[in-house]
């Protein structure tokens, strides 16, 4: 039901990417639905405290999994972003370096956290967000995805984590 | 319940503003249901198609109230963000401009559509929302927010489209 619904948009955002535009599949309400359950699935009965979103499109998933969960919810932004004080953690990009900041009062040592985002690629960003998680004593129960692009291995940077994806590309 | 966990952050994002900071309710899971059905509950029975969520923190209450409605969820963007093709409605700041921008097949003609944003300020982006909507031949069934800063009088800017907040700061 996805793929037909995931549009592919060439040279965006920059020459020679191919992205993958999931908005169809977010207007369309039986997939919308059947995304937010399917990506909570295997978390129902992890006692999941917060779901962390990732800065933007990772929030879009986040939220409904984290109420259909009963969890609280977690942003992950981009330098600048939040409001209070917060922790960082850079990663790499295949051209030079980012970063991702969590509130230092987000999460508390104990919770069981769940990492939402959109696509997993390089893995780079799950991991930043599964250090921020980490530093403030969390515990990352897992790491759900919409889309995997398989041929870019981001499973590898998770180091064991439990990875949830619903459409994978090799 | 929302009152005491809204945070005031004096001096951001600039210097004189004071901020809302909400992400002390999102992170509290009783707090966070509670906020998604009280958005979403005047608009159960109103046949909403589409839920409209305002970039950035717009989306993370727009997912789940579209989830909880049954609705497609459209996501509405700062310039250059989303890929396919776009319109764009231009509104005014304090200082200058700004614009937003939603895909030109995000909504169909007839859609009752529901625009949800963290909170109504003057009313200029939720007003330039609308107009996308309508331009797109949509009906705006509703403007949904969870925080009213009613000094600034926005609640006006809205011509009469029915306006839900569930916390008005006067």
């Amino acid at each position: 039901m996805y793929r037909r619904l995931i549009r592919d948009i060439p040279d965006f955002p920059e020459p020679g990417v191919v992205f993958k535009d999931i908005t169809p599949v977010l207007a369309n309400r039986a997939a919308f639905t059947a995304l937010v359950d399917e990506m909570a699935e295997p978390f129902r009965n992890a006692q999941i405290d917060k779901v962390a979103g990732i800065e933007a499109r990772g929030f879009i998933l986040a939220t409904p999994v984290a109420d259909v969960l009963g969890a609280g919810f977690v942003p992950i932004r981009k330098p600048g972003k939040l409001p209070a004080e917060v922790i960082r953690e850079d990663y790499e990009l295949e051209y030079g370096t980012d970063a991702l900041e969590v509130h230092r009062d987000g999460i508390q040592a104990g919770d069981r956290v769940l990492i939402v985002d959109d696509v997993l690629a390089t893995g780079g960003t799950a991991a930043a967000a599964s250090r921020l998680v980490h530093r403030l004593g969390g515990d990352v129960a897992g790491v759900s995805v919409f889309i995997e692009l398989g041929f870019l291995a981001g499973r590898r940077a998770l180091d064991g984590t439990p990875l949830h994806s619903l459409v994978v590309y090799d």
